[in-house]
This record gives C-alpha cells, sequence and structure tokens, in this order.
C-alpha cells in the first residue's frame, strides 16, 4: 500500500511540485512539437533518438539522448515513430519493463493492419504498459496553438492508472482527453482520423442517386419533350428551373425519410408486442443517421428558397411576364382578379415559408453547442413535435401547389406524372400511418410497450 | 489520518489498478442501461434485485444477487428503482449504513411529492451518504451512445466525499458532471429534466397575445373594412400580406422590450442612487429572458424578411402590376421617374436589410458556442452597442415605410392608424430615454453609481 | 514524504470530507461575489478587510476580520483587491509567506504597467505563490448566475500545486479553468479582457479601405457621370445599387485573400526547398487571420444576396421595368425570347446561388462548436475543397455576370473600367497559380517537402 502510495505521488503530474520528465522516441515532426508543447507545460523532456546531436528544431531545454539512456529517465515514453520502425523497441525490452508506452502512430489507410499499431506495440514489449492517445492531434496545429478543428484526444489502453498519468498529460497541454476504454478500442481510434465523413456518406450517396433520376425525369418533361413536339429550346431550363424542382423534391422526400424509421420501428414493435429486441440491422443504421438525412434535407430545401427567390430576376421569367403584359395591352383587355388563384399562390407562399422556418429552427437545434443546453424532453419535442409540423406544413405546400392541376390531363407529358407528384408519396405514406398509430387502439399498447411491458415476456429472455 | 488515506486509495477509482465494484438496485431499463455503460468503463458491477435469476436482457458479466448480498459488495449504491418502491429500503439500513446511495429517480410532474426523492431517500436510510446524479441521462441514450442532448449530469450531495466519488464514475463514463451543491438542491435538479423551455415561456405567451391583438387589427382594417365599404373580397390577404404586417410589428416590438428593462434599470438607478438594491422582481424576471426575447424578434424578422421576398412572385402582386401596366398602355401614359419614390423605396430597403443583417450577427453570437469564445467585452459589446445599432436601423426602417403617408388621412380607416404606427410606440420611447441618458449630467452619476458610489451610503447597510 | 502526503490531503478540497477555508481580501464587487459564489460551493470564506464591521453585502456565513488574522486562517488567499493598493501586503510578508495568493485584478489599459499585476505581486510577497486567475470573469456574471459570456478561467503560476489548488477552486465553481503556464503569462491574461476582437482588426480595417475606395469608384461612374453628361439625378444609387456593387466586390476579394497566403507559402516552401524555415511574419499574420477574412467575405456576400433578392420590389426598377412595357405596347413591337440572354441569365444566378450555399456551409463549419465534431481530415476537406470550389463558382459567377459586356466600350466610362472586372483580379490570380500548383512537376516536390523532405539539408541546422 505503501509503495503504492509514494509511487503514485512520484507519478501524478498535478500534485507534485514539479512536473515529471516525460521520454519521447522519435524527433520527427510530430514529436518535436509535442516535445515542445510540453516542455511550454511545465515538464521535463528527453528526446530518445538514434543519432543524438541536437538539430536546431529539437526545443532546447530537452536533451537528446540514445533511446535506452532517454527511457531510462522517464515513467512515461512516447513513441512518436511509424509503425515499420518500431522492431527496434525489441531489444530495448527489459529497459521498457513496467514503462508506459503512449503510441501515437496513424495510418495511411483505414484498416490497414490486421492489428491496430497500439495492440501490435503491447505485442512486441510485453512488459509495458501500452496506452493510445494524441493520434487525432495534428502536429501542425500542436505547434500553432490553432486548435480549431477538434481538442478531444481519444485515449484507450488496458493499465487503468498508465491510462490515468496520460490522461493528465493530456488535460496539461489544454486538450480533452476522452476515454474510450481498453486497448481494444485502438483499431476504432486510430481509424478515426481517416473517416471522411461516415455518417455522411448513406444520405449523400442516396441524394446524388435521387438528384441524377429526377434530373432526367425532368429533361424529358421540360426541355426534351418541348423540343419534340413544340421545336422550342428550352435548354436554359437546366440552370435554374429544374434544379428548382429537383431540390423540392429532394428536401421532402428527405425529410419524410427521416421520419420514416421512427414510424417503422412503432410497427415492428407493436407486431413483437416488446420493445426488448433489437431491430433489424438497416433499420438501426437508418435511426442513427437521421440527423444527416435531415440535414441534407434542409441543405436542399434552403437551395429551393434561394431558386425560388430569384424567379423575379430571371431574364426569362421578365420576357415572359412582359410579352404577356404587351399581348394584354394589344388586345386592348383587362384581366380581372381571380380571387382563387390570389388563395392558392397565397397560401401555398405561406405554407412553404412557415415549413422552411420550421425546418431551419430544426437546423439549429441541432448544432451541438444548443442541443447541450436543453433537456432531454426538449430535444424531443423539438425534433419530433416540430419535425413532424415541419412535414406536414412541406407536404401541404406541395398539396397546394399542385391544387387544381392533379387532374388536369396537361400535366401528363408521354404518361409522366409531374415530378412534383413523385415527392408526395413518401411523405404521405409517412403522415398516414403516423396519423393511424395516434388512434388510442394501437397508441396505448405502443405506449406500454415502450414502458417495458410485453405481450409475450417468455419472448425477453 | 492513515485510515483516512488508504480508505480513499480503495475508493477513488482512477488510481488504483482496478476499478471499483459498483452496485445498482434494480433491473429496470436504466438499471441495465447504466450498468451497461459502467463495465464497459471498467468498473464491476453487481445488481440487487428481487429475483436473483439473470435474464438474458442483463450485461453479461454483471452479477445479480439478493438486494442484501450486492449492497455489501460495493461502497456505492446506484437506486435505479422508483420513488413508490423506495421503503423497500428500510430494513437494510444496516447494510447501506456510510454507503454511498446514487438517487437517480425522476418525477412524472414538476413538484410532485412535497420533498425531492433525494432527500425522501435519506429520511428513509439516515446513515447512508445521498448522492443525486443522473437523471438527467436517458436510458436510450446511454445505450446507442448517441447523448445528443446534454452530456451534463447535474451531481448534489451533502457529503463531499460521496459527491467526489459519483462525480469520478460520470466522468468515466464520458459525460461531464456538474456539482450543484447540497441535497437541498436535488428538487431543482429532479424539475429539470420535466422543464419544457422555462425561459421561452414569457416571451412566446407574450408574442402570441400581441400576434392575436394585431392579426384582428389588421383584419378589420384590410380585409373587412373594404369588404364592408367596397364589397371587395380582400380574404387572401390573411396569407399572406397580414402576416407579413403583424411579423415586422412584433420583430420591432420584442427588439425594443429586449432594451428596455436595460434603461428602467438605469432610471432606478439614477432615483435610488446605489446600484446596492435588488431591482424588482418583475423587473429581475424580464432582464433574464431577454435573450429569448430578442430570439422571437428575431424569428419574427426573419419571417418577415421571407414573406416580403416573395412578395413579386405573389399571383396578386403581378397581377395588379400587370393590369397597372396595361392601364397605362392604353391611356397611353407614360409615367416619369420619381425620384423622391424612389429614395424611400430605397433607403427604406436598405435600411431594413442592413438592420436584419446586425440582427442575424446579434443571434449568432448568443450562439453558445460562439458567446464562449468572445471576452466579456467583446459580448458587452456586440450585445449593447450592435443590438442599440440594430434597434435604431429597424425603427428608422419603419419610420421610412411610414414616409409621408403620416399624416395622410387616407391611412386612418375607421379613425384606426395603420398598425405600423403602433409598432414605433416602444422603440422611439426606449431610444429617446436612452438618448437622454446619455447627457453628460445623467451619464456621469450614472457610471459612478454603477462602479460603487452611492448617494447615501446609509441606504446600502 | 509523509509530510508531503498529509499535507497534501489537508489541500486537495475535493477529497477531504469539508471543503477548505478561503480567504478573501477585499470586500468589493468581485470579492463578495467571488465570496458569496465559493460559499455556495460548500467553501468556508474569510474576508480580510481594513474595517472589520460587516456589511449587510457581505455574504452571511462569512467572517470579516482583520488581514493579518483572516489569511492566517486560510492557505488560499484572494487577492481582490486594485493593484495600485498591493503595497499595503508588504507588511504582511511573514503571515503570507507559504501561502498561496490569487491575483484577480485587471487593468484598464492593455499593458498599462511594464510588469503584470501578479508579477508585481509576486515581487511584493516573495515567499508567497502567487496564480493568476479569475481576471476574466465578471462579478456580474458570478453573481446572476448568467454566465454567458466565457466560463473559462485562464489560470498561471510558477507552483504547480498552488497552481493546482486554484483550478480546483474553479472547477467547484462551475467554470473551466485553463492552464496557461507559469507567470509569465499573466501579462497575456491581464490584457485578455480588455481585447475587442483582436483577430478581427486587420480584416475589418481592410475591408473598411476597400469599400470606401469601391464607394466613390461606382459614385464615380454611376452617379457623378450621368449626372454630368445626361443630367438625370441617380442620387438614389446610393441606397442599394451602389452597395449591392460593393458588397458583392469585397465578398470576392476577401474570400480570395483567404486562400492567397495558403499559395504564397506554397511558392515560398518550394523555392526555399525545405518547410523549416519561418515564413515572414506578414504571412504568418495573414494566415491567422483567415477564418476572420473568410467570415467578413460571408457578411458581405450575404448583404449582395438581400440586396439582390429586394430588386424586383425596389420602385425605381419597378418603374423601368413597367415603362418598358408600355413603351413595347405603344410601338406595337413584341420581342421574342433570347434564349443566349436566357442562358447567361440563368447560369449566372444558379452560379451565385451554388457559390454562396457553399460559403454558408464553410461559415457553418467554422463554428467552434461544430468544428469541434469533425476530425482533422474532415476540417481540412471542408475548408480547403469546399472553399476552392466556392471560390471557383463565385469568380465564375462574376465572369458570366460580366458575359459580353467586357469588351463593349459603353462599359468603360471616363476609361474607368466596370467596378467587377477590378474583384476579379486577385482571384484570378490565385486560382490561376493554384492550377499551375497541381501540375506534377511543382506538385511531387511540394508534397514531399511538406512530408519533411529537404533539398539543401544544411538549411535546417
Amino acid at each position: 500500500m505503501n509503495k503504492n502510495s509514494s509511487n503514485k505521488m512520484a507519478l501524478a503530474p498535478n500534485t507534485s511540485k514539479k512536473k515529471e520528465t516525460v521520454c519521447i522516441f522519435g524527433t520527427g515532426d510530430f514529436g518535436r512539437a509535442l516535445g515542445h508543447k510540453m516542455i511550454q507545460s511545465g515538464y521535463s523532456v528527453v528526446f530518445g533518438s538514434r543519432s543524438t546531436q541536437t538539430s536546431s528544431l529539437i526545443p532546447k531545454d530537452a536533451e537528446v539522448l540514445s533511446h535506452a539512456e532517454a527511457a531510462q529517465k522517464a515513467a512515461i515514453i512516447i513513441i512518436a515513430i511509424q509503425r515499420q520502425h518500431y522492431n527496434f523497441l525489441t531489444p530495448l525490452a527489459e529497459i521498457l519493463h513496467g514503462k508506459v508506452l503512449v503510441d501515437v502512430s496513424n495510418n495511411l489507410k483505414i484498416n490497414q493492419y490486421p492489428e491496430s499499431n497500439a495492440e501490435y506495440l503491447a505485442q512486441l514489449v510485453p512488459g509495458a504498459k501500452v496506452v493510445k492517445a494524441f493520434n487525432t492531434v495534428s502536429a501542425w496545429a500542436l505547434q500553432s496553438g490553432t486548435l480549431d478543428a477538434s481538442r478531444q484526444v481519444f485515449v484507450c489502453g488496458d493499465d487503468m492508472e498508465a491510462k490515468q498519468m496520460v490522461m493528465d498529460i493530456v488535460r496539461a497541454l489544454g486538450l480533452t482527453p476522452l476515454d474510450k476504454g481498453s486497448l481494444l478500442a485502438a483499431q476504432e481510434i486510430e481509424n478515426y482520423p481517416l473517416q471522411l465523413f461516415p455518417m455522411w456518406k448513406f444520405p449523400i450517396l442516396l441524394s446524388l442517386g435521387l438528384v441524377t433520376f429526377f434530373f432526367f425525369y425532368c429533361l424529358i418533361r421540360n426541355v426534351i419533350y418541348p423540343y419534340v413536339y413544340e421545336k422550342k429550346d428550352f435548354s436554359f431550363f437546366i440552370a435554374i428551373s429544374i434544379p428548382n424542382r429537383i431540390c423540392p423534391i429532394l428536401a421532402l422526400t428527405l425529410l419524410a425519410l427521416v421520419y420514416l424509421p421512427g414510424v417503422l420501428a412503432a410497427i415492428i414493435q407493436l407486431y413483437r408486442g416488446t420493445k426488448y429486441r433489437r431491430f433489424p440491422d438497416w433499420l438501426d443504421k437508418w435511426m442513427l443517421c437521421r440527423k444527416q438525412l435531415g440535414l441534407v434535407a434542409l441543405a436542399f430545401a434552403s437551395l429551393h428558397v434561394l431558386y425560388t427567390l430569384v424567379i423575379p430576376i430571371r431574364s426569362f421569367v421578365r420576357w415572359r411576364i412582359s410579352s404577356r403584359t404587351v399581348s394584354q395591352a394589344l388586345n386592348n383587355e383587362t384581366e380581372p382578379l381571380n380571387t382563387t388563384n390570389a388563395w392558392l399562390s397565397d397560401s401555398y407562399l405561406a405554407l412553404g415559408i412557415l415549413g422552411f422556418f420550421l425546418f431551419v429552427l430544426l437546423g439549429i437545434t441541432s448544432l451541438p453547442s444548443v442541443s447541450n443546453n436543453v433537456n432531454w424532453r426538449e430535444f424531443r419535442f423539438v425534433q419530433s413535435k416540430l419535425g413532424y409540423l415541419t412535414l406536414i406544413l412541406c407536404t401541404a405546400h406541395t398539396l397546394v401547389y399542385g391544387g387544381n392541376r392533379f387532374l388536369r390531363p396537361s400535366s401528363y407529358v408521354w404518361y409522366l406524372p409531374s415530378a412534383y407528384m413523385l415527392s408526395l408519396i413518401v411523405p404521405c405514406i409517412v403522415l398516414v400511418v403516423k396519423f393511424v398509430l395516434l388512434f388510442p387502439c394501437l397508441d396505448k399498447p405502443l405506449t406500454r410497450i415502450r414502458q417495458g411491458w410485453e405481450r409475450n415476456p417468455q419472448y425477453s429472455e
């Protein structure tokens, strides 16, 4: 006990008078940057290197020794060397016995090696306590102090005490340690900095597919058809008119796809009579990327708003309006105000404005710093109640836009319905099913199931 | 001393080799989710349950024992049971003596019981050290790892050491503990997850009231009056025209109400000659919800912008413009450019754009993550200087909008002035009083008062 | 060892049963607010004051003693007194020996004194351990609990243990300590709350200069020229038309200036053949304010969007369109649709919309809470790839806007080219140089240099 206690005193940096000595193997960019930062924070730093002559790049107050000498001076050794050169550590195994080795390495590809670098290091030097850390921090950010991207440092390791010592260093450098558990998490931690928006892949691929489909659909209806039958060149519709058809369709469809998995989950729970069985894998994944789906939908909605607002500035639109006015004047006819049209046009716009407004509100509350400041009930209120209201408003916006055009035969070109009709399918399904689920005969058992009740309790075991 | 030291070593999880054992009473959703997460973070978990047979839902590495047996295995016992069943703990009082009991419970209503659940627990087991924690975290979020809503865990308790142990666990689970003080804070902590935007209640109720009033006001002036006297059906104004009158009125009025309490506070301080007396309660409350008032005002301003920008797309507006042009053409008259009108229209729009732009800037700086990155002086500069500039620009925007219509008798329908005139009352009062307060004869004593000077020092005692 | 251990036990607030006693010298606003907050958090507070009679403003549970008596009761003494009065501490030097003195003071001007207040304090009381802290927190925020501005407390000091004790107190008060190193950092910490957006100074001054230049440039071309030669009064262009020329010019130029330093740095590195030599100072400073430059550019782009979208509502524009239509009707001529014009107008608008959309995305990812949630690779992808795409789209938008007007002599008024042509200079340079740098013969050595390779290795020593 006593030994343990005294040992702790010597190691814990923030309780002893003077911060401890840390050894860094490797004098590359990252090793030097880390050493520099640690000296600033009050640590003594010893570099272990093949050639022991100091270069002007190595921080002034640091010593440079051979690997073996440097290792003996410190309890913590940071291995700022690439994985390929790790085997030079094998002869040092005896000296490294009981030391804390910090693996800071990264790979060039996801899952490049069968085991993570940190686990490989642990195999090479079995007597050492390996901790994975610092791999998410860039040398450049450390040196310049502009840690704009993440200040979070993921830490994992099998030895609690060693991990704690490394986390203390992380904190001392002004970074935020995040304990990710045992060394098994090293693979995930090493893959993290190589990821490029993994949660966004599905929403973006899905929307790219839908955009391509609807682009050719609208191209056929609005450019090719008039060219073939009326010899009119409307190719410039590609710039604004067609994007302004695709964007609202995608916004509405993706927004509906945000709420579809919730509805499906409710049906599955009702059918199974229990909440204690896992959802199918695809549904789980779908539910986890709802936020990203919603934000992509919001992006399309914003583009739709911008495309719509520039309509009156477009040269084509100005030409159309003015030629219509001129022909009215020449024919000496004055149209009376059509109140029905005014109602349709105004309510369609008003619904769109309110829907977009709520959509933006949803987007703002999904900002991490905003959602961190609301409690669970408030977050659910916004994301569920306001979300459904947004979906209802946007669907109504599209329905009113259709107005009395739905059954007009002129809307069907080559038997193809207008594109906006296709966009109504998913949202209408979601809204109808959700409405049905609100009936007491379904809502009551569902609520009970969600509180833990089971229809056939044997299932849960 | 020595005993204390060894005791500490055994308990503090992050310095000992192996994390300690934690006991959880109750195998419901929350207990299981918490147990699962704790095992992941390296703790040993023992469940205390009525029936000791393990179910497939209970984490594999956890033991399930009777309550008494489980309690003896750990220093910390998490009570994941509903308040109604707490009395089963009374017979265990002896075993629980000196243990840390963590109350994680929530109620269904705010202030449901006279005393908080944690205080009730402390009464039932007087020998135990009760700590309130984890009640703001949802079981679902713990399990899925998607802690989108708050990562903050409020902790309170009378025993410092026990509280510290619980906060260490909170940190180990990757959450952020927030010490709220003694067990007296438990009531507040238990009410927190039941709140639904408490600070927003007043601004939203106020704006709902104002919206209703101005809706009927505009309905009378713009729909009912022309229907009665001119037999014209302008009912479609309800969709866009009337909302686009209400929104700017509310935006301007609410923005002025953000700055009114500051002006009132200055007057009160000048009158009293000291800053060391509390403001009346209503003023205190008003000052605390200024941010929310401002954001609601910004929402109305944004809606006003959207409603305004769609004006040229509205079917009614297109009809009005084209029929006016047609009649000009038929009457063979060409209007010359009215430079005054062009000036009025352009400067009115420019003031609105600049005012809205600054308003959005104010909104962005009120985002928690932005305001955390500015110092106090910068925050005050933005919120006060830029805020007043916004108010001035928006008020000027409305005044220029009125332009030369103020005194035109046709603006008065049934003796009712235009709605925008009503919206000018509060902002003009605020700006005039603020301007008066800037006179040296008032500004100097005010500054001295705010630095601590008192006119009649005896008041302060 | 043993003594050290027992000492630690007595001091570390979070492990002992009862939090320790803290002494506060000075009963001014800040001292009282801090004392109040500390009592709430469980500390015992003793005030040291010249007059020991308690006032009603001093927290009830606090004792008020003479300075000497109060100092003897605590290991930590917070000096909540202005620097001018520090010399009263000299006679107390013996009592203060070994104590932790916390300097919380601020100055009225940046670098007001040759040495920081904390260093001055350390000179006055050489035996004490001086720690700088709490100076960024306002008394008002402490009392009201509305810490909207920063919760960060910068801490620095030469004694590790003393600093740790103060950081524990900071944490206990619900604030976030940030270790800034030794007492040398005190000057910087004391200057921090006096700063007013230091990183924004250069971007804002630069854009003010450019705004002034382009304002007069456009005034000459668009208002003075037609007044002189055609006797037309277009002075109302000052409100919207001219700002709507200045804003896009500034947005595009500033956006290009964000990417220019990166391109220059690449050229310098290629020329020097190494990355291990510091860039010239001006380039370093420029690179550090790129984010601010980009955000100012985004602000101008947003204003440009708003100014553009109100175009169809402007009285002048309505008059121009309607008078053109009327004259067409009177002359009995109907213009056919000009497809080239339609293409130019639509693609110009579409490019602008997409460019602005990406620009806003860039702005959102620069929000601290968003950039904290992406890894380094994702951050670089957004800021570099998306950034260049934005620059390309916005430059193309301006080029297409020019369209076939470039060579038209009517665009040159008094030999002055249109203002938008000037705005194309910087972005075109950046894009061309960047394009050249992508050629393999330049890209390959550059990549190698950035990985640490050196053409003339002797340079690096």
